[in-house]
């Protein structure tokens, strides 16, 4: 398919978008209202249930089943050493998420939540089971010399994540968590954040999950250097993604479109999944009614792109690990309020079976 | 027992507390090193798992049985308009814990967390079956007018926050949690504050569960008057505790040095409960090696308190319900935090038996 008929495609599926229910959003208000403890003592636990009341439009919300789709894929500036990692441990940790061996695997099994790796530009990845390969290309070229990939190959990978989106929506997954993995990747989206948010390189720019301070210099200069080269247009998400963005990013664009399309509640993980939640802001507003933030993490740009959104996060952990880490911590969370909010005293003049819930959140 | 002998046997108690256990601190620290991850990427999730590890002496740290002492007590401050809440909500909401219909009981439910609901002074409140009755007194004396209490009252009612966790660890519990119950506690703990930190009322003082314009005025004016009236010296928290405290917070500072006497990792909830951590951390600052702050609440004294702790909240949820609630919360982040990282990959290289964790924190 051309660009443009892609292009047309993507708006055609983002026209599908609509708020959530203010309806049930306010239903859901009005009953926690009604609750055994001053009104609003429970904060943003009171917040995270009217929301998903407004999401999934019911009073009967739900949180299970649920799952993190992650996306991996390479990333062609790791060649001016701007990390600290070789570029295969992209792919020895793709493989790894179906060995159950990260810390992904173990949160997402503590929080009862399915995992959804997704290959979408792992370099030299033959198909492992377990994954499912979407690849688009084997990563991206060096944004340092090159735009990063084509308007087409964005479209691609954007449609990628709708993909999993309808197809996981489909099976009955009601909550969303969004992961990748694809070293240099924080560069791509500190490059990105620079632009959107017309930022300096260095405000937005962090370590890495621990890049050194020779990697960081050359980190910094290498955006630097892909973003003069390049000249991406600040006001067109897909010509930014397509001139210093990655795969990965590109597919978590497409699970928060396919999120909003779908009417799923999509929790955004560290500074990747934020800048990636960002763009798909840019391309509909309405998508941000849809979204969670989980956890600050500890890269210099993350606060930037939350509050360009309007989103602030839960947890305060420190975490730069990525691979979706926050959001199985986010789920409990979220579980923790519904059970707690939706089997508090009065549960019964509100006229609902506490036993039906239950059994849902336990 | 003399105010004399009491302080005596209080001294005697604080002097058996001591740091926690460095070496078990490091070797875990080093054990986490190891695991298929960057070093320390999963931020303070893995500073929680030292801390437990230091506090327990063990590479097998345990999260479960845990359990959250509740301390209930009336203010006599309440006179003078300090609240939006009648002074029997204390009675009837220490009651509603045992109906099992309070948003504690819904959240230590789900967080498999116990409740130990103790009546350290709530006035006219016979005794409940389910409520561990150790009244001092019928709730304090109006602080504006006198000490709120005598040095012997706090004495008595710190050592019943010693006996119970002395009690609950010889059960067994190995995770506590402070919560506390009774009208009127905001305005006791921001006028503590305000002697500890030497800050203006205004600023460490909020309108607690939600008190409205008029009522926060005349809260201010009362924390001012009591504060004139009575001059606690501030190097002398039980002092400070006398004048202007409550036997709630004198209860939750027996807490916190009895599991610092115990080795107990406490949790920290919110403004009385941090309150109550800043002065048991002043009578002892080994204690504070011992506890760990779940959320920032909407009081604004709450983040100034935990600075002068030197500890820092994981979660920010805007919670402003008291009760302990931030503790089962926090219970269900430390679990993660454990199940993960020792259950994570290279686990088997580090000779422990991974099935052995299984059934401790699922």
């Amino acid at each position: 398919m051309q660009a443009v008929e892609q292009r047309q495609h993507l708006n055609e599926q983002i026209e599908r978008i609509t708020p959530l229910d203010e309806g049930y959003y306010r239903r859901m208000e009005l009953q926690l209202d009604g609750l055994t403890k001053p009104v609003g003592a429970l904060g943003r636990m009171e917040t995270l249930v009217m929301q998903l009341a407004g999401i999934q439009a019911t009073m009967r919300v739900q949180t299970k089943p649920r799952v993190s789709i992650i996306m991996c894929a390479d990333n062609g500036v790791v060649e001016e050493g701007v990390s600290s990692c070789p570029q295969e441990v992209t792919k020895t940790v793709t493989h790894n998420f179906t060995r159950g061996i990260t810390a992904m695997n173990q949160l997402s099994t503590f929080a009862g939540a399915a995992m959804h790796v997704v290959d979408v530009g792992v370099k030299d990845c033959p198909h492992i089971p377990g994954i499912h390969t979407c690849k688009v290309r084997e990563g991206t070229a060096n944004m340092v010399h090159s735009p990063a990939m084509t308007t087409s190959d964005v479209l691609q990978a954007i449609q990628v994540g709708i993909d999993q989106v309808s197809a996981l929506a489909a099976e009955g997954y009601c909550l969303f968590g969004t992961g990748e993995m694809g070293i240099g990747n924080t560069t791509t989206s500190a490059a990105m954040t620079a632009v959107l948010l017309d930022l300096p390189v260095e405000e937005v720019t962090g370590r890495g999950a621990g890049a050194l301070s020779d990697v960081y210099t050359q980190k910094v200069a290498a955006i630097k250097k892909a973003l003069a080269h390049n000249q991406p247009d600040k006001d067109d998400p897909i010509d930014v993604l397509a001139k210093v963005g990655g795969l990965d990013i590109a597919g978590l664009v497409g699970v928060y479109l396919g999120c909003a399309i779908h009417k799923r509640m999509v929790v955004v993980d560290g500074f990747i999944s934020a800048t990636s939640a960002l763009l798909a802001y840019r391309l509909c507003s309405h998508t941000k009614a849809y979204m969670v933030a989980s956890h600050l993490s500890k890269e210099g740009g993350m606060q930037y792109v939350l509050e360009a959104i309007g989103l602030r996060a839960h947890l305060d952990l420190d975490m730069r690990l990525g691979e979706g880490s926050g959001c199985p911590v986010m789920f409990q969370l979220i579980d923790m309020a519904c059970y707690t909010l939706l089997g508090m005293g009065t549960f019964e003049d509100a006229g609902v079976d506490k036993q039906h819930y239950e059994h849902i959140w336990k």
